[in-house]
């Protein structure tokens, strides 16, 4: 998609720089957290494997982003970020064994299961997520003020990533396959599944960051159409991606009688929403200065993403 | 074992009683946190089914005496007890699953994967896991002074429960049947399986009860001793114990070639060990005043019990 089209005031922005800095912050905290570990086990190692297999640290990047557009700056909130990035890692583990999505490959790699074994597969998973909390709740991220923040940023995350969010999502979307959803019950779905954890990223970033109410609340409404967007591009992307770019299968979704949005509003009517979502987002986001920038070109490069 | 033999100075403690009192307060917290949600799907049922199959709350009932112990009470702690016992449910559903242990009865009822299916045990482990941090940041848990205690908390049981302690615990649980361990690698599986969770509660409960630092300490060493005691008591329960009592087979771990305390030390050894563990851990109490009867007579029931 064009950006000029959609008014971006932030077409200037140097997306590709920021996210190959953000990530290199990023890469570096996740490999200190994992090095700092006496333990040179099997699950640290299978932890490590997914962690590095090529992510694009979508929810970490969007809480930086966060963080920086009310006046913050990325090193205070990278702890939380990586945190993020772990529970997201976590949830791909688990949605890939054999008894769920059952897929061999992720980023045009082994996954966990096939690269190790099935149990090693369940607790790396579960040594993520455990992690997680053990990085959310470090002395990294207090300062004297603000440990009753980092308390409300373990508990929206850990709401957003249990069962009323991303987890629901995932069991959802398992028992749905084969059944034609609504749109209602597939925006509902989809929500759960990434909505609520991108939306936690966020307002992570935003609360850490030292935003304002205000803020934090116009924060969520861009988090809320980001997500929705990310996820109807997902759906275009699996219709009409480029495997070899993508590094995984497309056609999957169609393969396992999965709804998506192309399937129940036709292909040109979904890129029509994503743009749709877009532009509400860019629109929350009129408030706040260059410093918000970043968050605008995320929000361009969601449906202009070829992977 | 006679009471007496050991001079517990808590032999009249009723500790039955006790154990019955604590373990409503604790389910009927757990059913709430439970209804609370809006969610009634089948996500949460198959977390309130293994919730609810019978444990022995022994991880809450500790948070809870640990409290009291310092002169707290059981209901500041509650949530904190709660989440232990979530975390620990959580990590029986998964070692049950065919790609660990493969269990398929627990407490005399079909395991998770059994009464549900494989995804949603794998799914209701993670809502489980998820939510115990989601409850131990709740308000529930909040005074004005206490959120740098309550972050303490997430982290040193995020720490017990991760790829340091449990999960670590467990992964060398697996790797290791079949081969002879020597006493202090069993030692070590055990304390990281089991130890770090059992420790993480009652240094949870004393923290959260306004103990001191000497006093936590001296309920470190407490722990400590019980938690291995506790393993040791299992191992011996697993030779000799009556299975119509207990609920479950034994002589499991012989036929599986686990190591043990009685395959490497024999049943004798193993009992007397048993014995000077629940004495140094009631040697760690003689600061305490009665208060801290129900953890001397929860020591002494480790090794009493016949399940």
């Amino acid at each position: 998609m064009n950006q000029k089209m959609i008014k971006n005031p932030a077409f200037t922005f140097d997306l590709n720089s920021y996210l190959i800095s953000k990530r290199k912050k990023i890469n570096a905290f996740i490999n200190e957290i994992l090095n700092n570990s006496a333990n040179s086990s099997r699950i640290v190692q299978a932890m490590h494997y997914s962690l590095m297999a090529g992510g694009k640290r979508v929810r970490p990047i969007l809480c930086i982003a966060a963080s920086e557009a009310v006046g913050g700056n990325a090193d205070d909130v990278l702890p939380a970020a990586c945190a993020l990035e772990m529970i997201h890692t976590y949830s791909l583990i688990h949605d890939d064994l054999p008894a769920m999505d059952n897929d061999d490959l992720r980023r045009g790699k082994p996954t966990c299961h096939v690269a190790f074994d099935e149990a090693t597969a369940v607790l790396a998973g579960d040594a993520l997520l455990t992690s997680a909390f053990q990085v959310l709740s470090s002395n990294n991220l207090i300062n004297e003020n603000n440990t009753s923040n980092q308390l409300k940023v373990v508990h929206r995350i850990s709401f957003a990533a249990g069962y009323n969010g991303m987890i629901e999502g995932q069991m959802r979307d398992i028992t749905s396959e084969g059944t034609l959803l609504s749109l209602e019950q597939l925006e509902d779905m989809h929500f759960l599944k990434t909505g609520a954890l991108i939306e936690a990223s966020i307002f992570s970033g935003a609360l850490l960051g030292g935003g304002s109410q205000k803020q934090i609340d116009q924060l969520e409404i861009y988090a809320k159409n980001i997500g929705l967007a990310f996820q109807v591009a997902d759906d275009i992307l699996n219709v009409e991606g480029d495997p070899t770019v993508m590094g995984k299968a497309v056609g999957t979704d169609n393969a396992r009688g999965k709804s998506t949005y192309p399937s129940i509003m036709g292909l040109n009517k979904s890129k029509e929403f994503a743009k749709k979502l877009v532009r509400n987002a860019l629109k929350a986001l009129d408030d706040f200065d260059s410093n918000a920038n970043s968050l605008r070109a995320i929000a361009c490069y969601i449906i202009e993403r070829k992977k």
